[in-house]
């Protein structure tokens, strides 16, 4: 079938009928009052294409013998004097689609039929009025002329009018217009403007195909990465008009089934007394509320009210629709679901499952995790209607506004005094984290999202825009320029890194919250969910935020942090500058204290729930200054000819950890098996601290978990080390604790090797960031800075693998590992802490599997817990 | 069983028996003539280290009663003072394995015993220099006395008595040394020296076993990476003793059953009358050599003789035994496979095929294919015993010797005035091709076995040993220093890149060559197997050398290489540098025809044959100098007040281009779908040459491939691309040629999708240097420095993984691409062209998981031809 009458379409399959079109057969069938007409489908678009742009052969024969069904219906005649059909035609793909063809009204107009329009209406200014804009907005969309020339002629007979206001013109002066209009038509499209109605008809269908592949809907698709399989092709809507600019016993409007914006259940909308949809828009006269309806039309309105209802129980979703009220009758024209902010939505839901519209289940699966992270961190004011001046990537959520400087050391002094400050630079190191601290927001000009700055900003759940090239900072002069505009240290900045913009100046934020209603949805979140959700959690005070977030447990408790502390950085790099042994392991025992200190206010933060702490990870070079920095360094202190000999003995040191390839380097596990003091040390400390806390009668569970392991050999070495430490530890404090050994699978060969490294470990934690890259072959800083973005443009990917799991590489190994790794070890706990715990969809791909727990930055804990439900709903 | 009697024992069980104890029973079961004997399992050596270093309760019951055997059978005693019976005690594990217990012999005598001993001998000196012996090698051996006190004492009786030799010592002297030697024994170890025999016997048992995990056995096992598998415990041999030096009908000798270094089939051997075994390798005489037994011994040479046939008949294998001829009976003591030379194996391959011993597949079996590699490099004569001055990395086999040089100018310089010249630097760079050309060889101080030195060697089939740290490079002073030596410009050295060995001056050479005998063996492989072996070749050069080789295609043509070309490489430079879309295109339409030329070179090569060329896989930042180059280029420049602004603006773009993990990076088919129009121009350039050269009637197979491929949509892109520009290409020379378009499988995510990117894959060839390194997450350059020795080790790896191929890991995603893509694509074709496709084992894993081919370096096809049969071989 290539067209459904309203009556007959499938009012679901959104596919073949387009959005639109499926809407109005769906209300159709509902018995709501919608105008006659028909769809032709997508296929039919597609068949256009295969055909060299041709419309099937009998296409227009079907379309006619619709048109016949609509006339007996009705008793009007398209292209007939007397009782004259009119239709609109508009384009309607699966998924809303601006920049496909817009709306035709009043197809069907021509000096004949318009006779009967004037008889009808007894209006001839508003007949000349319809048939002038027809033929502009026919010529210009289905014809392809210039919208100046139009302009530039109305402007023209204005003038010899001397009419200020279009409605200055009188029938006359508007057929005049339209006689000039059709010359136009002929002078620039070389063609006759079309008289004949079933001329327009056919023209019209084949421009709403025509649009499915121009340029703005292409790149629109191309830019939402809208695949053939999510939309492909678009239908033709042809339906009969109905007209609110009949009378005074006529209007048109838009209502909502609820308030989108609170989420509030009353009936929502505006409408127009004697108008047309394009008045609404054109903003000339103000709508009324749809509620003045009541007193106005209040028949109309009781059946608005029906209609409202009707709609929400049919859709069980809040409704956006358009009507129209032609002499006193109510016409349906259109219906969608509302666009809702993020707390309407919550709200809306616990009100529609109290009001027995939706389950629990339904109510839960209508809210989108990604929307609802919005509600945890400060947004920019969309009211603001703010312009930023430079794009970077978006590399932690939230908005900041603040004074900028350019050095950690000046934030730092700068907060000490109350400041409000954006750190700004090119680029971060572990030893700029006091910055981190002092500052509101972080905007660096160089690295991608997993940056150092992205990083450490998401796990303190500060906003970070990383990445953004737009920004030439000059740190000697304390400047830094975007296009041609200057901004000098201590102006007010504002960046947004939900988005990645960047503001200048102060921009109006929202407040975020944990609302009455987030927190009932997120309790119906934990019924239902299996996957148990947890943090990655650096200190004792990400431990504290992530709890009260809700996690339950530390995933990821990064130790290598904890070295990055400003009085700590120094014994570190002792450390690693060494020459000696003693050297090394005096810097070593120095460092136990501290950590020990850390991991027991860990453990007493979260008292009773598990803590997985991860050796040391990161290549030692990432802890010392880059060998261009030590040359720069060097060269400033020569010119000052000041003393070289320490820099240059740092730079001989980094000069030898230097690595080609630092992601694949000397990390990890690696570091552990060939310094074991670190490693050794680490452990000594997570034992001792769990001995000591325990003896306060905390409940602690540690988890120990050990970074790059690829082979099963790797996890024999340290665990037989971390057994005997944990003995000895025992002995000295004559108690004991129970500790679990486990490793990171982070690297594709652990994954194949999964039953091997189960031998050893008791569980797995996936670290999906390190493993995308392994599997992918893609250095994720280089990536996304050099093809990743070409790679969405050009649909090659469709989702940044970084974002969201990629399912048939890295998810197929997760599934290896998984078989594999309870083959040799059926208790086995399997988990997730790579940034994808927190991402909605791979957190449900994470439960489809099977997972125990999905870790993530405490500030998207809600975020997954909600995400796992809706797994768990959506299957039942 | 815990002991077997050698005619009990199975010959065949060398992990049970160890490998000199499974010789023994074998040799008895074949009616040879073996002293009596039996083997203490090392099994028992096992159960020793459960029950804390203590023999199992009951052995030495056992070995009483083995023992009780013996003498029933030969009427001797052990103990005994009339005729008693002496043992000797060896130990033998699976595999030869020096630093275990040497052998004790005499075992049993005591003062009562000699007695006997001198009443059978009739020579009391021999009998008392016998006892001493056995006193100081026991304390020492099995009792832990130190050497030098014995000597000590030696000398000083020596002085006491004049004595200016050993011999000139009677056998009063001798007595008081033996009685001396004991009281060292009690001071030493705190223990009387034991006099009864089965005291002796169970002392040297536990020291067998004690020797199993001495240091220096512990430390083989560990550098010979021979794991519990391979040999777990040593047996204990205990035999009757045999006496070669009982007067002039008493021999001893070893012999081998055909000509060790040349494989003749002759009887080769020596012998000493009236000798023990340590005499021979004392070296105080001269041994006779084997045939003259038959003037000396006729009718034990006959005896021999048959002992040699009967050995070779049945281990179907030359073989190396001892023998020993007590007044005129044959004893033969040990056998076990002979060492030979690459050439001898070869010979006694083909002779022992003509003579029935072996059947073809038999024959190629027992050639190892890495030895047979020496013959295609020159090598150090090893009779040269030069003594090396530093150890690098064997990057590239084969030895040369030449004169030093610091650069590739000097190197192009000099080697056109026929100068023999070795390269050494640091590092080299694309920019030193033309010294690779020049030089004999190439030795640098840093980089891995995948340097930029030793990739282009090895395809150059040029020795190189990389990595050398211990040589510290001057430039300027154009020395380097080893040690505290400094070797000037121009000085010769010799380097192996076989061993990764340097040596100061001229060491003799050996040439390689290619013999009748090995192109036989070759012919006998090419019969047997399936796979088929081509080579990677990326020139015409190139090609012709695999051709000659025996390759059957070139499985890997690296197009990047072209360009590293001396005129070439400042247009590929241009091209990167280009500021705009003009200037860039306007460079790579100035490489295409050189590339056409190239090509079209090889297809003349290769005629007949496919030819598989890769389009560019590097990140183009490879072409260009590093930043610390730069950086340190624009300092001297400015010191010396000339200009830095052209250096400036590449320092900028080699900024730009910067990647932190560049193995992960912008390269292969990123380059490809980032900057479609240098793929286009290769792909022009391989279609246009191909149809140039079939006009010339040159049967063209050419096979396009793309590099770094992880996602279906990145080939879909290229082919359509390449699909198109052949057409254009065709239509141009009204002539068409069949290509393939296939993909590298060097990501993991590649091999994980298979199935769909089968979909345009008409070939896979698995780049196993690439996906070892994802599958691992190792870097292979920072891994070989930096961790990879520490995991040998430790045998956390067993072999290095770049070497050999990891078949738990990189193996299991190579199977399952196989079949995923089957499944797609019945008819897909499969290669390699790693290094691994060089590597005997991986080779015959290849084989085995069913790929079409193999293609490796051109010098080592022959070693892949060999290595595919005796996969086919070794499974019928």
């Amino acid at each position: 079938m290539r067209i459904y009458a309203f009556e007959h379409g499938d009012g679901k399959n959104k596919k073949l009928l387009g959005g639109k079109g499926a809407g109005l057969c769906e209300m159709t069938r509902l018995d709501l009052p919608v105008p006659l007409g028909f769809v032709i489908t997508t296929e039919v678009c597609l068949e256009y294409y295969e055909h060299g742009k041709k419309l099937p052969l009998g296409l227009m024969d079907e379309v006619k013998r619709n048109i016949l069904g609509i006339e007996k219906k009705t008793g009007k005649k398209f292209g007939g004097a007397e009782n004259p059909l009119l239709v609109s035609v508009r384009s309607g793909a699966a998924m809303s689609m601006p920049g496909m063809m817009d709306t035709i009204l009043n197809l069907g107009l021509n000096e004949a039929t318009l006779k009967g329009v004037i008889e009808q209406t007894k209006n001839e200014r508003f007949a000349w009025d319809s048939y002038r804009r027809f033929v502009q907005l026919f010529s210009e969309i289905a014809m392809g002329a210039q919208e100046e020339s139009f302009s530039k002629k109305f402007a023209e007979i204005k003038g010899k009018y001397s009419a200020h206001l279009d409605t200055d013109l009188d029938a006359k002066a508007l057929k005049e217009i339209t006689e000039d209009f059709k010359k136009i038509c002929k002078h620039e499209t070389g063609k006759d403007f079309p008289d004949e109605p079933f001329e327009q008809l056919e023209t019209a269908i084949s421009a709403v195909f025509e649009s499915w592949m121009g340029k703005r809907a292409v790149d629109y698709r191309k830019y939402n990465k809208i695949t053939p399989e999510m939309a492909n092709g678009t239908a033709v809507n042809i339906q009969t008009m109905v007209f609110g600019n009949m009378g005074n016993d006529s209007a048109t409007g838009v209502a909502f089934t609820r308030d989108p914006s609170s989420g509030e259940n009353i009936f929502f909308g505006e409408y127009l007394t004697n108008a047309q949809g394009e008045d609404v828009v054109a903003g000339i006269r103000t709508p009324k509320p749809i509620v003045e309806m009541e007193n106005e039309f209040p028949e109309t309105y009781k059946e608005l009210c029906e209609v409202r209802k009707k709609l929400e129980c049919h859709y069980k979703e809040v409704q956006d629709f358009e009507f129209t009220m032609e002499k006193g009758i109510l016409w349906v024209l259109q219906t969608r679901n509302g666009k809702m902010t993020a707390s309407s939505r919550l709200k809306t839901s616990i009100d529609m499952l109290n009001e027995a519209l939706l389950t629990k289940k339904e109510a839960i699966l209508r809210i989108d995790p990604a929307q609802i992270e919005q509600l945890l961190h400060k947004q920019i004011d969309p009211q603001a209607n703010a312009k930023s001046v430079a794009k970077g990537l978006a590399a932690s959520p939230g908005a900041a506004t603040g004074k900028v400087v350019f050095s950690a050391d000046e934030a730092e002094e700068l907060g000490e005094k109350g400041e409000i400050i954006i750190l700004v630079r090119e680029e971060t190191k572990p030893d700029d984290i006091h910055g981190f601290i002092s500052a509101q927001g972080v905007l660096t000009s160089k690295g991608g999202k997993t940056s150092h700055a992205a990083v450490v900003a998401r796990s303190m759940g500060k906003p970070c825009v990383s990445g953004c090239n737009a920004i030439k900072i000059d740190d000697r002069k304390k400047i830094f320029k975007v296009d041609d505009k200057i901004i000098k240290e201590l102006e007010t900045i504002t960046i947004d890194g939900t988005s990645g913009e960047v503001f200048i100046g102060k921009v109006p934020l929202i407040e975020p919250e944990i609302t009455e209603d987030f927190k009932q949805v997120l309790k119906w979140a934990d019924e239902i969910r299996i996957l148990e959700v947890r943090a990655n959690a650096d200190s004792p005070n990400d431990a504290k935020i992530a709890r009260d977030f809700g996690a339950e447990g530390i995933g990821l408790c990064r130790t290598e942090r904890m070295f990055n502390d400003v009085e700590r950085l120094p014994i570190f790099q002792k450390m690693i500058l060494s020459d000696s042994d003693e050297e090394r392991k005096s810097a070593i025992e120095k460092l136990m204290p501290l950590q020990k200190k850390d991991f027991m206010e860990i453990f007493e933060v979260m008292n009773g729930l598990p803590v997985t702490i991860r050796l040391l990870d990161p290549p030692l070079h990432e802890f010392l200054p880059s060998i261009e920095q030590l040359m720069n360094d060097i060269n400033e202190l020569k010119e000052r000819g000041e003393n070289i000999k320490e820099k240059k003995n740092v730079l001989r040191k980094v000069k030898t950890l230097y690595e080609v390839n630092p992601m694949l380097g000397h990390r990890g596990v690696r570091l552990g098996i060939t310094i074991p003091d670190l490693y050794d040390m680490q452990v000594y400390a997570i034992i001792e601290a769990a001995c000591e806390v325990k003896k306060k009668n905390i409940d602690v569970k540690t988890e120990i978990m050990v970074p790059q392991v690829s082979i099963s050999n790797e996890l024999k070495f340290v665990k037989k080390r971390v057994d005997l430490i944990a003995h000895e530890v025992f002995k000295k404090h004559k108690q004991k604790i129970d500790y679990k050994f486990g490793t990171m699978m982070e690297v594709v060969r652990g994954c194949l090797t999964a039953e091997q490294l189960a031998e050893f470990a008791e569980f797995f934690s996936f670290g999906t960031n390190d493993l995308t890259q392994g599997t992918f072959s893609f250095s994720r800083e280089d990536a996304e800075n050099k093809f990743l973005p070409k790679y969405m443009e050009e649909v090659i990917l469709k989702n940044n693998p970084f974002e969201t799991l990629d399912i048939d590489g890295v998810g197929r190994l997760m599934q290896i590992a998984i078989k594999d790794g309870k083959k040799r070890r059926p208790d086995l706990k399997i988990g997730i802490c790579g940034e994808h715990g927190g991402d909605p969809a791979s957190v449900r791909f994470c439960s489809k599997i099977g997972l125990n727990y999905v870790s993530c930055s405490g500030y998207r804990v809600p975020v997954a817990r909600l995400a796992a439900a809706q797994e768990v709903a959506q299957k039942q």
